[in-house]
């Protein structure tokens, strides 16, 4: 399977890519070129992912991975912001958290699940990633369910939106401290290692600090790639009439999220379904707890703060999507059926965004 | 117990009950004959999916007791769905669904709560069995949403119905396919049995081929006499000014899952829970995942598609039944609190579906 | 730490709220009086609940604590249905409710988890706890969605608040008499009371009998310093500006609650968060399951039935308070980020509020 990741066709698809979007060649073929190049920079991404992981330890691996997969997003979503385009940022952030919980979720536990009859992770970490989410949903929901039932000033809803963000950043942080200091070893990984790292063929061909170096370059070459793809997008769905909120929620969101989709499926086929959850529920939390409000204190700095109400469609989603996944995760164990559940889910509100 | 099940007895209430159906006597003596009649017809039914249990196991018994269970309503539905009374169809799926969750479920549980401290079953099936209710409802309740918020034509309304109710369909085959085939052992119940099934009392007294043939031909009895009873309800509620749709959710909903009440309690007092839970759970989940999609579809080819949009109040009942019973079922453990719990908010449902 | 709680400053305190606030003394003075004399009341409190703990186990000391602790409110609150002040009265049972879900408990699992890294309770409890949690918000939830869905009469609206009122009574006092006595030993706390139980330090310097009479010495002396100290909160907040929904739902229930905080805190900072979770949850559920069904009887005696419909707002923080706790508690183990997650979300609450 890595064989076909050849350092040559990797570096032959993102050049022609690059050409092709700085030359505006026509756009259904920077399209075909771009999503070429995704494929093989994914694979790269997938890989030093999976070599850092190997050093790192799965928790650490999947958060970085997350954190440089919703680089790429928050890079996207700062200038939406500078353009005061709030409805695109909210929808591109919905569409990125579903398509984290579900899809690339789903598509890990499914894969993972057809190679091996159970998956394990950290109990622990699963009832408190749940809880995470559930915040998550709360801290959008409650602003919404006020503003839609009393009449609020607009400077009483941006103050709400602010002090919600500042209390998610800080709980963010708090749990960053909390899973990387205080607890790491609480929340460690089931140790179904010791059965599986025998074979040396799971040796990394990567030094350490190659195996970091190369992470964050694929982490930049896939934020380029992405951009690139989302650039072709808009005038493709136009010419297929397709709504704002559909491409913004799924189209650009799964495109976006390739490094996450790439990396967690390989991980869960390498029964290392920690680090898959770590990167599909952490990129979510991420963007939930970290992005989102971060580009609400962006926002307040140009002088037109964007609230944080979401639409009741983006927040059913959003909730349903928790819902969900925490229910599916909770035990820590995963079958391939809870993959497909995941995935039934992600059609449901495909299938609904798309006919809005 | 077993002594008044007896052959004559049953035979005779039920041709009673038929004589009084088909020569149409008074609506009131009709109500009382197929009253008894069912009692005897599900106290038969309950011995045949315990005998057959015993050969199959508890899973497989209650899945075959709820399929069975759910044939009846299946039946009289298509005949509602012929005549166009959506409306009927969706209450009377809505109560099947509530009254398996909270007052089949509620009832064994009380019941086998009283005789053992604690009852125990597979916790992973639990946390399945959970997951796949809340996919359950998302179903419902994402296409009710989207209809509410949005103006969406009747074409898309019927679109979005079918392909919700296709991915439910896949859902459940491939539940029977994960269930039956490929994580059957994952499943299994905890064995008490072993303690349980040492005296020759619990040795049925049918061969496995007669228990069969027995529950085939119980459950037929039962799909007869819950019709003729229901067919008395109609002109009685009139009679004493029930709404429609507490007749519809309430009273057709009971009787009609008459078979799923006797046999599931009398298995929870045998201290055979898992297989009440699965009995009871199971058949919710057939409805909402079966039975409902499938009259969908069967719908469309009437060229008159039912969607599969309920209405507020169903979709609360139906809600928060799952949201209690999961929290119930989901440690794998029972006791007779956990039971009459479940029956104090099917109460709260009841009253406020008959005030209504 | 104890020896603070010295019995003359007790005193001395007590009697200066007491004659400022019997001489009618300046509002400002009375507030600074009495809050100074809730510190050392809720200390006492919290010593004789710990000593009764000792003797009763932690968790009859739990409840015994809560109920005490829920005295004072019953006892304003039925002051305020006599003078038919309804939406006060359920701006304050809600308060109670998110005050003790959120504050006191995530106080609780904040301070007990700075010193131990993780605490453990019982988890069969911490089910059954959720449970009983779900069934008071679907209790409160269901008849607002019907009453807001259909037109009922205010003859139909009392009617359904009285039953659901009695289904909520008798399920609690059920629960009385399954956690008090069919199943007492199937919800005792986790021993780890046999590491830490041994140096002599932990035995209480009170007899059984002092301890329970101090424990209801303390518990009137906090209803009364309680009652002085929201006497002196109108005039106060009026002077700020305050809504009334603020000041019911979050400083009066912050205040009433005096007592559940200290105690609560004191015993998970002793690692007995078995305890503290029984007075915060425990609390909030007697509060939704007897205090306020009770309190729609009481006004039903008045001639002008409370009906049990809160605002949309009540019912989301009491939804949202209930999630997140059930979320965080149901794997009976706790840490300092858990109890972090749950002020967060109070701290949204309390600003959503503040700004309504």
């Amino acid at each position: 399977m890595k064989k076909w990741i050849s350092p040559s066709l990797l570096a032959i698809t993102f050049v022609l890519s690059a050409i092709g979007h700085y030359a505006n060649w026509d756009h259904t073929l920077q399209f075909v070129l771009s999503a070429i190049a995704v494929v093989f920079v994914a694979g790269f991404l997938g890989r030093a992912t999976e070599s850092v992981a190997h050093y790192a330890g799965q928790r650490l691996g999947g958060f970085l991975n997350a954190t440089f997969g919703n680089a790429a997003e928050l890079i996207i979503a700062f200038f939406l912001v500078r353009e005061g385009l709030y409805d695109m940022v909210k929808a591109s952030l919905t569409g990125s958290i579903i398509g984290n919980l579900l899809l690339v979720l789903g598509l890990s536990i499914f894969a993972g699940g057809l190679k091996y009859k159970v998956q394990n992770f950290n109990v622990t970490l699963a009832g408190l990633n749940g809880s995470l989410m559930i915040v998550g949903v709360i801290a959008l929901f409650v602003p919404a369910v006020f503003l839609n039932t009393h009449s609020i000033t607009e400077l009483e809803t941006d103050t709400l939106s602010l002090v919600v963000a500042g209390v998610l950043i800080i709980s963010y942080l708090a749990w960053l401290g909390f899973s990387m200091i205080t607890h790491k070893k609480y929340l460690d990984d089931v140790t179904e290692d010791k059965e599986e790292e025998l074979p040396n063929e799971h040796a990394p061909s990567w030094s350490k600090g190659k195996s970091i170096l190369y992470l964050i370059l694929a982490t930049v070459m896939v934020a380029f790639v992405s951009e690139w793809l989302v650039g072709t997008l808009e005038s493709l769905t136009e010419r297929f009439g397709l709504s704002e909120l559909f491409v913004g929620a799924f189209l650009v969101a799964i495109i976006g999220n390739a490094a996450e989709h790439s990396a967690a499926i390989l991980l869960a086929m390498k029964n290392k379904i920690g680090a898959a959850v770590e990167i599909a529920v952490g990129s979510s939390l991420q963007i939930a707890l970290f992005v989102a409000p971060v580009l609400i204190f962006a926002s307040y700095f140009t002088g037109n703060t964007m609230d944080i109400v979401f639409t009741t469609i983006e927040l059913v989603a959003i909730g349903v999507a928790v819902f969900i996944a925490k229910s599916i995760t909770q035990d820590g164990a995963t079958n391939w059926y809870e993959g497909l559940l995941l995935l039934a889910v992600y059609i449901i509100l495909g299938v609904s965004f798309f006919l809005v």
